[in-house]
């Protein structure tokens, strides 16, 4: 394509992510804070390490940052071109979906919230799933661009909602993971073989991808695997109790697992893995899952 | 095989399970309570509708009720061939099951827990799975007759371990369609569309059984098909409370949705689906799921 | 006093707060939206029902309305007299309590978030606990005015503290209310005499406000006499919870007493005590608390 | 009173308990297992330290284990005398009471459940109160011997319903305890001053034996003094959760608390006072209650 792309934030899925666009785009920026990694990018993948404003001149901006504030203070440092499509694929807030699209809307600039699923194994084979909130048009003129990185490129709503569906399915990750957990301690504690019983659940009605891939791979191995931070896991449970209370909703099975996460990102150590939630109740229980 | 077998328990799932079974068997007795459901299968399959005591005298005895009670009391009553096996596929209590282990083996009868999953559609097709607890040698001579009926046969532990396994799977179906609820709740409150929302958890980390079938097919479509009473996901979480007790162990997301379906059990319109127990949370939120 | 003092906001509480001033105050203004209440107050205890924006020109000014979104509404519309002090008797938001402080300090007023307790009853004796937040000079010239309304004036602490205290207590007394209910519906179910249990936990580690009071005059009097609207005490169960989110602590029961309240007032008939929560409860269990 | 009387079982309530006896009887056999302290106390208080086979010749017999599985021990290993009546003032199970209760009658032996509340120092003034279960000709005998220890007498139900009574007080104080820790936690981290809102609260709807007492003479004031260990607590709300159970009942709350006070428990230092359980939420939170 002869349009311009940027992209902002190049963590662990952000450097994979944007690995794909030289494929597609024939100018394609990279930035990130400690730009020796934009600069490592570049040399890697044939991509152009610059400057932010530079990047903010691009047709369409990919940004994938840690919180929906990082992304606020970096718009509002900057002067993006009129015309262009902001792609947001932080795990955001849909409050500040909605602020930041009203916002760029008088510049002229489409915002489009649209924060991806897949891990790091799916951005690296292009297969995530875009959840994409925001104005049709705007997602239809950015479909190209995600399905570059992505296999399922869903729109789910007006601004926020991309957000919104993100923080749910990751609250429903959390329930999971807690709820395997309590119900394989009780399993172990009853003297059952667990892989044996994750064979029968696998193929029975209370299988989720906790069961099939998150428990075996990641806490009956003890490989706790760091792709995917607890504490980010507590913010988006976070943002989704936000929507329940905006909403004045009741909530009595997610607001619980919020409380969970939250107290085991609080006790867990520094650099933990969402997956190592599961050692709080490990401490609870003197029983490990293994 | 040469064996003859009897199914005892002719219900929605039993009724289809003994219906394969003159393939492989020569001779096949089944019984039910209201005996013309026998007489009706014998015609149906070419069974052999006959009275318990003869039942009894199989070499490999099927039993699919209610509840351990109803198989406790039925095998109180009668007397069972020396070297038979028999295997429980009720949605059983693992005490019971190890009573009756112990008991019957005073009797030179092998008993297995092995409940299985599936639904009607897996018993139909023979494609169930079978998690069996009990007696490994029993368990080798069983395996014929259970792969009659169903796909994956596991051994998941001793006498108790299939029922504790089944009911786990249960719960965690419980917690699932619960969670699931509250989440599509929250999203449609602000204005998500829960189609293109399914489809995104479909793809992400969020996903289970329930997403993938149950929400769509039953509670989506309105049409919660009864194939699975309330009561009985009820009761069978109750075992799974159980066993968490009996292991004194704490379990705050399995002990809250025990409390939410067992009052979903008790308000819900008899004859309910285990889907319906969504109706109870719409009846809160004024808020229906479709 | 020879300091002019005004009341706005003349509800169940309001009504009777206002009605000591007079003893020891020369001119106390009285407001209500509904005027005719502002009148009818001022023929039967002596005060001056006038516009607001006389009321505003009080030396101290009393506020007592549904939601903190009122009050500020409301503040927004008037010109405060330079030097006043506003003591804001709403169970009100702490966000709004320092938004407002901040504001009203700009134009020389002082602002006290003093929330009340003690219902119609301590309102209409002057026995009121006043729990204040704010600045402690401003307290301490607040304090008369207070006295006159309450027993015990307590600072707690800056801007929200009173807020916070108010919407903690009330989440403590929806803990209780529902804790009570669902123990002795078990007591019930087990045949036990509800009256003499209550003598019981009355003298022993289990009693609190509700099991000596509220639990018997309303619930199993089967009264639920409406001084507290049940949405009010949910929406108080709310901001407890915003505190509990803002400080980013996992609060379980507290998160999940807030769901069950805001289910039972989503779910409860409209003009319902507080009280009336349990009906819920009662809906599920089929048992009635009496 | 010129009839016998024992006591068995001297711990920490025991001890004193027993202590009022000589006074009001001519004979008072005391026995404990550590024997020592049976002489000791009849060195203190003028009691006779027996054999187990003379105190169980009594015409009043009370008992004060750690559980009931220590009462059936004990009982199913001695001759009562015919007549006599045994007041179990363990905090015990309701089921175990009424087997006792059954097969005590065919010895022509009356059995009352009558825990005691009231801590130890209730124990040492004679001011506790006896929640009893059984028979009401038994409770009225027994009256008098009780009224020796207690100041609040009262017949709540059949047998076993003073130890339900007693579950589900305990289970509130549970509750209490914990739900006072997350709200107290919470103005902390907003900086309010604790003390004052306790001062605040207790005058207030969401006061409770916990907010007046427990929490500032345990929690704030970091004692912790071991009165009553966590573990019985543990026990003794996990009877109150059978009971529930039992009866088929929801009970959100109820369960939720007994899973964070057995989680609590498994994780605490030995030898912990029951307030001690807030130290597992102090972890999660990293705020000391002080």
């Amino acid at each position: 394509m002869t349009q311009s792309v940027a992209f902002i934030g190049l963590g662990a899925m952000g450097y994979r992510m944007a690995a794909h666009l030289p494929k597609y785009f024939d100018t394609v920026y990279v930035w990130n804070r400690n730009f020796s990694k934009a600069e490592q990018h570049a040399t890697e993948f044939g991509t152009i390490a610059s400057e932010l404003e530079q990047a903010a001149q691009a047709d369409v901006i990919f940004s994938c940052l840690p919180t929906s504030q990082d992304v606020e203070n970096l718009i509002s440092s900057i002067k993006i071109k009129s015309g262009a499509i902001w792609i947001d694929c932080t795990s955001g807030v849909p409050d500040a979906a909605r602020r930041l699209a009203e916002q760029l809307k008088a510049q002229n600039v489409a915002f489009l919230d649209a924060p991806v699923s897949g891990q790091t194994i799916g951005a690296e084979n292009a297969t995530l799933t875009f959840m994409v909130g925001g104005d049709i048009d705007a997602f239809e003129r950015a479909y190209p661009a995600m399905s570059a990185l992505g296999k399922l490129i869903q729109h789910v709503g007006e601004s926020g909602a991309g957000f919104a569906v993100k923080a749910i399915n990751n609250m429903l990750l959390a329930v999971n993971l807690w709820s395997v957990a309590e119900g394989f301690t009780t399993l172990k504690a009853h003297g059952v073989n667990l892989d044996a019983a994750l064979n029968c659940i696998n193929a029975s009605s209370g299988k989720s991808l906790v069961t099939e891939n998150i428990f075996p791979q990641r806490v009956l191995s003890r490989e706790f695997p760091v792709t995917f931070a607890l504490p980010l896991l507590a913010k988006d449970t976070g943002i989704a109790l936000d929507l329940v209370h905006d909403a004045k909703l009741p909530a009595p099975i997610l607001s619980l697992a919020q409380s969970l996460i939250q107290a085991a990102s609080l006790s867990a150590e520094s650099n933990s893995d969402f997956s190592a939630a599961v050692k709080m109740y490990e401490s609870w229980t003197k029983i490990t899952l293994k």
